[in-house]
C-alpha cells in the first residue's frame, strides 16, 4: 500500500467542498442567462503557441506545458480568453452579432499556492463580441455586478472600479508623449500610490517636451487620475495638441454614455470611475474594470475590459470586444469570511426504514415507484434494526421518514414521520402516496 | 496573425454543444440525487504514481504525463477511481458508510481518437463504499440503468448484462483450476466467440488437472459460461472441490438476491445475467457489469463492477466498494442518432426592443427590474431600427418582444408581443408588469 497526497495547489472536493462551488456555479449561470448569455467551453488542453501568442514567451513560468506523446507542445490553459478567439474567428461569419457568451472553466497557473489562489481554479469568462460602443461595456459590467450580487454580495461588500486606457492614451497624446511610449508611462502611473513626489516627477520627464517642468507634469497627471473630466474641461489652457484633444473629449462622451447606462440598468450603488486602474495588460484598449472586495482584506474579485485588436491577431478577425473573467477562489473564500456560504449538500426527500427482511421486497419496490416519481430516496442497503435506520435518515437529513413494518405491510398502509417536527401519521401505501410524497417532503405534515 | 487549431481529440463547445453536454450533465446528476448520491470531485493533475500504482506502468502509454516545474511526475487523470480511493481513504474513520458518491469529471487518455473515444472526455462515476452486501451492488445497477433512462434511452435501446468475477474464480476453484492461474484461465474465456472450439480445447487444457480430458473441460466451461445456476446444481457430481463448491453455492444465493434486489426496485426489463462478461480489469473481486446499447452498433454505454480490495492497496482502508463509470461521447453519439439530443441553448424570456434614443433610459431601467425578477432579458445595445430588432428577437428566439416606442413611454405603457403567436397587447410599464412577464412568458399570451 502507498499512501498519495493530491498536488500542492490543487484542491479536493468532499461533498460540503463541492455543493459550494456549484452553488457558485449555479450563481454564476443564473446571473449570465438572466443578462442574455449563452455558455461555450474550450479545451483545457492546447497547443502552447495559443497562450504564447498571446502574452509572449515570459507566460511559461506560469505555464503546465509539456511536449505530448505525439511530439506536440501543449499546456494547460491559463486563461480562457485565447480559445474564446479561437472559436469566435472561426466562425465569425455565421455567428449572430453580438456574440454575448459565458464560460465557467478550469484554468491551471503555476503559482506558489496561497490564499485566494491555485495552481487550479476555475474562472466565469463573459465577453461581448462585435459591438464597439459604450452599450457593450455597461451590459458587462452589469452582469459583473449582478453576478456577485447573485453570489450572495450586496452593497458595501464589493465595488467595481472603472478606468479607461483609451482616455489615458489621450491624455498622453494630449501632453505630447511619443505613442510608443505610452505604456512605459502608464506602468509607472501603476505604482503611483508606492512612490514619493519626487520619485515620480524625476520618473516622468523624459517621456515629456524638455520645456516642461517636472512639477507640471507632475500636477497634470496627478490631476487627471483624480478626475479626468474635469481635465477634459480646463486641458486647453495648458496643453496645445489640440487635435488629440478632441478626440480626447469625444472619448469624454463615451464614458459619460457608460455611466448613464450603468445608472439606467439600476447598479449605480455599485461601480464608481477610478483612473488611478490602469491594468498593465497591454491588449486592453478601451475602458478597463475591476471588482474588489470592500470589507476585509481589499482583495480584487475580478477584473476585465475591452480588448478591441486581439482576436485580429489570435484569429485573423477584426471584431471589438469586451469581456472579463471572475476566478471562484476569491469570492469563496469573502464568502466563507461573511459565513454566507453558497448551497449545501443534497438532503434526500425521503429514508424509507425497512421493518425486517420479510418486508424488503414491498419496500425496494415504493423506492422504485419515488424515485420514478422525482422523489430522492436512500433505504439501509442490508437489514439494520430500526434504531441505526433512524439514526442514519438523521445523518444524511432526510426530511422525511416512511416507515414499513409488518403491520404497515399487512394493512397496505405506511407511516410517514416528518423529521424536523416529528409529527406522524399512517397513510395507505398507494399511487397517491407516491404523487404526493415530494409535496409533503417540501411542505412537512401538519401538526 | 497565427492560425490555430485545438488538438486532435479535444472538443471545443460551441453554445449548442456546451447545452447537449449541459443537458447529459444535468440527466446525470437528477438521477444520482433521486438514488441519494451525493457529489464530489478531485483535481484532473495527479500525482503519476497514484494510477501506476493501481493499474501498472504500462497505463503510462495511455497517459498525458509529464514532469512539472517542481520536477514532480504529474499526470491528466485517466480515470478517477484512484482519486476516490485517496479521498475516502484520509477520512474514512469519519464518513458515514456507506458512503454514496458520485462525480461528473473530465479525464483523460492519449488513444487514437475515434468516433465515441476522444482524448479528453467526461465522466459519470457512481461508487458505494462500506457495503459489502448484494444491495449496494443492485443499488449501483438501479442507478445505472435509472441514468441511462433520464438521458432519455428507454427500454429495447439498452441493456445491462451482469456477470460475476467472484463465481467464476469459484468455478475455476471448484474443477481444479489453481488460484494464481485464474486470471490467465479467465483472459482465455474473454476471446471465447473469437476462437474456435479446438484452439479453446488446446489452451484450457494446462490449467487444470492431467486426468480432465480437454473436451470434458469445454463443456464444463462452456456450460457454466451459458448457465452459473444450472451448472451450480449439476456439478457435485462432476467436480470434487466440495468445499470451493459449497462456496460457489453460497455465492449462488447472493446472485439470486443481487436478481430479486434489481426486480424489487423495478428495473427488470433493462439487465440480464450474461456470463460471458469477464472484464479483464484484475481490481475487480465480485459482480461485474456493462451497459450496451441495443439500437445500431452495440457499443458500450457504461462498466462497473465490485473492488474490495482497491481501497486497502491505494489509501491503506479496508473497505468494500462498488462502482461504475459512464463516458459522455458513446451516450452523446446514441442520442444524436436517435435524434434525440438533451438540453438545448437558452432562450431569453423577453427581447426589449427601443423605439429610439430617446426611450432607451426608460427602457433599460425597464431591463434592470426584470432581471433582478429573475427574467433573462436580452436588448440592443446600441440604437437600431424596428425591423432589425424584431429580427434579432427572432434570431435569439425570445419569447416575447416588449416594444418601448415614443407613444409608450407617453403613456407609462409598454406593448408586449408574443413572439410564438403573434398575439399583442398593451399594458402599463409598472411593477406588475415587472412581476407577471415570466408567467407570461412561461404560458403564453391568450389569443
Amino acid at each position: 500500500m502507498a499512501t498519495f497526497q493530491s498536488l500542492p495547489g490543487f484542491r479536493e472536493f468532499y461533498p460540503e467542498d463541492c455543493a459550494a462551488r456549484n452553488g457558485l456555479f449555479n450563481a454564476w449561470r443564473g446571473a449570465a442567462r438572466r443578462h442574455g448569455f449563452v455558455e461555450y467551453d474550450a479545451p483545457v488542453l492546447e497547443p502552447l503557441e495559443l497562450f504564447t501568442e498571446k502574452s509572449g514567451e515570459e507566460i511559461r513560468n506560469q505555464l503546465f506545458e509539456f511536449e505530448d506523446k505525439g511530439g506536440r507542445k501543449v499546456a494547460l490553459r491559463p486563461e480562457m480568453t485565447p480559445s474564446l478567439a479561437r472559436l469566435v474567428a472561426a466562425q465569425a461569419g455565421s455567428l449572430r452579432k453580438p456574440v454575448k457568451w459565458f464560460s465557467i472553466g478550469e484554468c491551471f497557473r503555476y503559482e506558489k499556492p496561497q490564499k485566494g489562489r491555485g495552481r487550479s481554479f476555475y474562472q466565469l469568462n463573459a465577453d461581448i463580441i462585435g459591438e464597439p460602443g459604450p452599450g457593450a461595456d455597461a451590459e458587462c459590467i452589469a452582469l459583473l455586478v449582478e453576478t456577485l450580487r447573485a453570489c450572495g454580495l450586496d452593497e458595501g461588500e464589493f465595488e467595481v472600479r472603472i478606468s479607461d486606457r483609451k482616455l489615458w492614451f489621450l491624455f498622453f497624446a494630449a501632453t505630447g508623449v511619443e505613442e510608443t511610449k505610452v505604456p512605459e508611462a502608464l506602468a509607472i502611473v501603476d505604482k503611483w500610490d508606492r512612490e514619493s513626489k519626487e520619485e515620480l516627477k524625476k520618473k516622468l520627464k523624459p517621456y515629456f517636451a524638455a520645456e516642461i517642468d517636472a512639477e507640471s507634469i507632475w500636477l497634470s497627471v496627478k490631476n487627471f487620475r483624480q478626475d479626468p473630466m474635469l481635465w477634459l474641461q480646463d486641458v486647453a489652457v495648458t496643453h496645445p495638441h489640440t487635435d488629440s484633444l478632441n478626440v480626447a473629449r469625444a472619448r469624454g462622451e463615451e464614458l459619460k454614455a457608460l455611466d448613464q447606462n450603468l445608472k439606467n440598468l439600476g447598479v449605480e450603488k455599485f461601480y464608481r470611475f477610478d483612473f488611478s486602474i490602469v491594468r498593465g495588460l497591454a491588449y486592453y484598449t478601451g475602458f478597463v474594470f475591476e471588482a474588489f472586495q470592500t470589507v476585509g482584506t481589499a482583495r480584487a474579485l475580478a477584473g476585465g475590459g475591452r480588448y478591441d485588436n486581439l482576436l485580429q491577431r489570435l484569429g485573423g478577425v477584426d471584431l471589438p470586444a469586451v469581456g472579463f473573467g471572475m476566478g471562484d477562489m476569491t469570492t469563496q473564500d469573502l464568502l466563507n469570511e461573511l459565513k454566507r456560504p453558497l448551497g449545501g449538500v443534497d438532503k434526500p426527500d425521503v429514508y424509507l426504514v425497512i421493518g425486517s427482511a420479510a418486508e424488503r421486497a414491498t419496500a425496494l419496490s415504493l423506492v422504485g415507484k419515488l424515485r420514478a416519481a422525482g422523489v430522492s430516496v436512500e433505504y439501509p442497503l442490508k437489514d439494520e434494526k430500526y434504531g441505526k435506520q433512524f439514526k442514519a435518515a438523521d445523518q444524511v437529513g432526510a426530511k422525511l421518514a416512511l416507515i414499513l413494518g409488518p403491520d404497515e405491510v399487512a394493512a397496505a398502509q405506511i407511516k410517514i414521520k416528518d423529521m424536523r417536527s416529528g409529527v406522524e401519521v399512517v397513510v395507505p401505501n398507494d399511487a397517491a402516496l407516491v404523487a404526493n410524497v415530494r409535496e409533503i417532503a417540501e411542505k412537512g405534515l401538519p401538526a
